[in-house]
């Protein structure tokens, strides 16, 4: 008889997942499928500094401790964090710390199994084989970006063929490129290669040309290998943490692939799941792209991770903190205040559960993580798992894509805008996710050559650039052109559009964003 | 008690070895270490065109299947190929062919586990940090290239910074940097350490800066991390197979690790190691860097592998073949032609015997490796096995250093060269290694310069260039300027000087090297 087992490959200190292939099992074979778990998603408060985490991943890890620790069957589902800018001493890991840690930080920290590397070689081997097309006459232009893990400020506009042709191009980070959309998006191997099929090379003559149309798409699938499988690892503690895809919910996806939590909630009752940065990154990706456009599960509850002195240290960005809450819950999703104590805080306790009642939150859930890991938080998870219960059944919201039309709220959170105008998709995003009304939502200076230029692009390949579905490129640390005005002028300024064929995205460059974040070595 | 075992790990479908770990258990437990195994080296004729091999990992790969099947306790090391070309469908892998493959020939070809994508993420984090260290004042000039395995031209010569600083900048393939040569010289991630250390950053006002001076160690090799580990694999018949580290013997060195051949040394009889393209390239780096220079072990035999094709299709460059069997003689080592027919060749077998008579070689080995794998060879290894057998009770030569003085040629052939003058010793691998007499070695209009420089470069360092061992970087498909010229007009141009003070290598670009060699995608 097939076991899961069948499915799991040691690969040094951790295990990597044929979730495609576990998928597809349970497909063929329903009677095998039990109920599936309920999803978390955990999010954060925007930070007030890009390089500074609130502690997302340690929290996860805590939370998901501390719900073993009671008896129930829970993972977590953690980005893989981007070893350029751990190595680089840029930015800490983002696995854990302290006793809210994985078993093997330095594995996940430091490239775990080459996944990130075999994304990146893939993307530059298509770089390689369009300037190839070119040679050939099957392309004028490239349109599609190196990429590189390590960071490097020089790299963010470079010539290539120097001395000869000297071509403009630019580098990014491989975590934000299209081929890393795809493989968080895509469910099948065949589905992956399609998307790679469909990325748009170029344009030769002004005709967009795809990859599908000169490569050998075997060649990028082979050259992904093990990078589309999951990997399997724990915590100190011993709980089960599922790490697969890419990092950054500012300028790309920045959620783990549908795939590794759709395996997770096919195995487990609760799946925590880790998204990017704040609240309008990686949760306002979660919600709006991969749940609403792409399918994955609606979040049964969500943990809203903020520091004492985030939530209080900066009054014209107290605002932020109460807007990401009430804005999960006004979807219907159940949002727990979670605070990471940092040493010398415990006394704060009193003060911040005030505020949070002030704020009709519900009760915080508080704890020094990294000094006390989940035993911290062990006692303190009655209410949420009342609230999983209530969504469980029936009475509240569910995880479950099928169960959509059971919440009001939900069953509109799950209504396509595919087709609706880019414009007024953008318009909607800014409303919902950074509180900014339409009337504020500005055209930068090039915005409309841009936006020209994408929908030509797309109409010549038989798209419509309604189709394909936004994703914000921002700054980490700010959701709208300036976070520290009165709300009534805080505006989005739109700088420019980007069409990502493949993945079925457009990329809209928002406020002060990178467009290609290569971030300076610290 | 420990054993072997507590050295590996299962790593998806091949495992990893802790060889640094299991050598140094070795030596610090010298009772479990039996009678070292020897070492069969197979080499091949200079091939007709860089893209297309004679065939000696397939070779390798059914010699080794042939001696398991005669009983013996027979293992391979290969080097890792470069998954940038295969990709690019620029030349097949080198995991063997037909009947004599890898039993998994997909993962050795396509980055199996991740090392070389390590290998380039730690080489350019080097570059970034050096980048870093120019915004800080510490370095004025970069002498670290970037590094690329997949393969594109207009990387050769690139502009970073364009727009502002606009910084000439070249990249190379991945397998021929640095750090790749270091991994191979390495024998404990403390020499890894110390030799990344003295690796040359650039310069400050002309005064040399290493690595050493200005970053924190631990970074790169945190993100080395697996790639220092030889992985074990199988061929398709089940012999056991380690792959260790780069390709491209013309350009680098070629060889798979040091530690991975010691680590099979010492675990099994007979060990056949592959090193890249001609005798003139990964043959001549053995001999005289990795053996000589480096304390690897000595060649108890050599196979030297040709096609008939090669042996007799252009007369002008038939000299080729005869030489390097000779050269291998003349140095005691007993070197076996192996000719790897294919299909329609099995009726040359007679007169190819015949003309090995004539030219005075011993009895070639033949077969069609693809079609019939090691059972071709199986009844035709007796020559062999005596000559192994003579080898092992001293009426040869012997594989171990530690026995150098018993015949002559070998210990001639391991007494080191540091410290001879650089010119004499480029001089010295003309000759032997190339045919080519001192007074044809000729320098190039900027060699001169380039030699002085790289003086200059050393003696700030309190190195002399003359103790750094040289590293041909050269066309695979020519020894010489011409090698279809008449013996007495054949010469060597010297072109370019370039230490590596971390490897403990200079390298200097011969005849038509590329030095930035990054294949054209055919």
């Amino acid at each position: 008889m097939t076991t899961f087992d069948d499915f799991v490959t040691p690969y040094g200190l951790v295990s990597k997942v044929d979730a495609f292939g576990y998928l597809d099992y349970l497909k063929a074979h329903p009677s095998e499928r039990k109920r599936p778990g309920q999803m978390v998603l955990v999010t954060a408060d925007t930070p007030l500094k890009a390089s500074r985490g609130e502690g997302k991943t340690t929290t996860t890890i805590a939370l998901v401790d501390a719900l073993c620790a009671r008896g129930l069957d829970a993972v977590a589902v953690l980005r893989q964090p981007s070893m350029g800018i751990t190595a680089a001493g840029s930015k800490g890991g983002a696995s854990g710390g302290g006793k809210s840690s994985l078993a093997h930080p330095e594995l996940a920290d430091w490239g775990l199994c080459g996944e990130m590397a075999a994304i990146e070689n893939a993307q530059n081997l298509l770089v390689s084989f369009a300037e190839k097309a070119v040679d050939e006459g099957q392309l004028d232009t490239i349109l599609v970006p190196r990429v590189s893990e390590v960071p490097s400020r020089a790299l963010r506009q470079i010539a290539v063929d120097r001395g000869k042709a000297n071509i403009a191009e630019r580098v990014v980070l491989t975590p934000t490129c299209e081929l890393m959309q795809i493989l968080v998006l895509s469910r099948s191997m065949e589905e992956l290669s399609a998307r790679v099929g469909a990325m748009t090379a170029g344009t030769l003559d002004g005709q967009p040309v795809r990859f599908g149309d000169f490569i050998d798409l075997w060649r990028i699938t082979n050259l992904l290998g093990g990078a589309v499988q999951p990997a399997m690892m724990t915590t100190q503690a011993g709980s089960t943490v599922y790490m697969h895809a890419g990092p950054f919910g500012n300028v790309s996806l920045g959620i783990p692939s549908l795939v590794s939590v759709e395996l997770a909630l096919a195995r487990h009752d609760i799946v925590v799941v880790e998204a990017g940065y704040g609240a309008d990154a990686g949760a306002q990706k979660w919600l709006d792209i991969a749940a609403r456009e792409f399918g994955a599960p609606w979040p049964a509850a969500a943990v809203v991770v903020t520091r004492a002195t985030t939530w209080r240290d900066d009054p014209a960005l107290r605002w932020r903190y109460p807007f990401h809450v009430n804005r999960l819950e006004g979807l219907g999703i159940p949002a727990f205040p979670l605070v990471n104590l940092w040493e010398g805080e415990d006394g704060e306790r009193g003060e911040l559960e005030e505020t949070a009642a002030t704020l009709g939150f519900r009760k915080p859930i508080m704890g020094n993580l990294f000094r006390d890991g989940g035993p911290a938080l062990t006692p303190q998870l009655d209410d949420f798992l009342a609230a999983l219960e209530a969504g469980q059944t029936g009475s509240g919201v569910s995880q479950d894509p099928g169960l959509a039309e059971q919440g009001h709220s939900q069953a509109e959170s799950l209504h396509s805008h595919k087709g609706m105008d880019l414009l007024e998709q953008l318009k909607w995003v800014a409303d919902s996710a950074y509180g900014v009304r339409a009337e504020r939502v500005i055209a930068g200076p090039s915005f409309a050559d841009s936006l020209a230029q994408a929908q030509d692009l797309c109409e010549k390949q038989g798209l419509s650039l309604n189709d394909l579905v936004p994703l914000a490129v921002k700054s980490p640390a700010t959701m709208t052109d300036d976070d520290r005005a009165p709300e009534s002028e805080r505006s989005v300024t739109l700088k420019k559009v980007e069409p990502h064929t493949g993945a079925g995205l457009v990329q809209v460059n928002l406020t002060t964003s990178l467009t290609t974040p290569m971030p300076k070595i610290v």
